[in-house]
């Protein structure tokens, strides 16, 4: 792993069966230029993914339970990085959740080695979409739920020491500079400093 | 058609060869009972869609281009309804512009009569859970520019009649009630009225 080169995709592959993790392993070497890790006992498999940090994980399962998609799910870690599940057989409600638990490809009865760049292809762009959309929807959120606190802290300071919307935000934003936080912070201080005192 | 049952789920081919359009029916036929309806030419692809209104979009191109893929995304409605598309080739690039462009599932010459149902069923589920999210995004969009708006528009009735906070809340709420409007479309004319007048 130390000769690995900057441009190289490391791929982590979790698949018990040597067999069928060498025939992934060959597709992947005919395919492309990878770092390629198989892990053949899923102990631990959270523990061991953190240490790799791989730029896509690919699970090939025979036969797989809902459990046990979800488990590897969670795992993985299908926020952190782009997840390919492979099965040989599912039904739809197996299929709803994996993709609920954000698998970024879920592929039924296709395993076939000149398909797997494809599939990794499609899994790292579908993973860098989605991460992109949730990281706008958490940053929006924020951004609301802070509006709300300093909407709150300030009604509270005008109502307690009488004064008008502009020198309530001053209050807060000069406090704030003069012990080195932000706005929200103080903000937030106040909020639950209020809840406390009721 | 008139003979749809309510559970059937509708399906469109567009797919100019009439060879691999049987067997993509053939293939259907066989894994559901599916309602149908291949389309051989895309010439106003997007407003026969509209009409048929089908639960989900397959599309089979031989050799695609980018623009072609991105073209048939856009008249699909890939954000109405799950759009797959089945390509003979493909690189990184074209990947990632189909999934950008919000196709539900890429499938790079995996084109095979029994494995249709199971992409269909991804297609299907990873559509429902990205339109979650992306309602989820617009509504919290939706609900902090409203509430920047009525704070605007607060802070300008405050300063031009000299009211609290409280009273120029508590008069655009009346004034909403007495036009039978919503509380943000007074603030959005507040807003536009203080634009226009400087």
């Amino acid at each position: 792993m130390s000769n690995r080169l900057k441009s190289q995709i490391r791929i982590a592959v979790v698949e018990r069966e040597r067999e069928r993790a060498l025939l992934i392993v060959d597709g992947l070497a005919e395919a492309g230029d990878f770092d390629v890790t198989v892990i053949g006992d899923d102990t631990g498999l959270a523990r061991r993914l953190e240490a790799l940090a791989p730029d896509v994980v690919l699970i090939d399962l025979e036969n797989p339970s809902r459990d046990m998609l979800e488990g590897l799910a969670i795992a993985t870690g299908t926020t952190e990085r782009p997840v390919a599940i492979f099965v040989d057989r599912s039904d739809d409600e197996m299929t709803r959740a994996a993709i609920e638990a954000g698998v970024s490809a879920y592929v039924v009865d296709g395993l076939r080695p000149d398909r797997i760049k494809p599939i990794l292809d499609t899994a790292i762009a579908r993973f860098s979409m989605f991460s992109r959309i949730r990281r706008e929807l958490d940053a929006t959120k924020a951004a609301l739920a802070e509006r709300k606190t300093i909407d709150r802290a300030k009604g509270l300071l005008m109502s307690a020491r009488g004064l008008s919307e502009d020198e309530a935000y001053g209050l807060m934003r000069k406090t704030a500079m003069a012990q080195g936080k932000k706005i929200i912070d103080v903000a937030n201080a106040l909020v639950t400093a209020a809840d406390l005192l009721g």
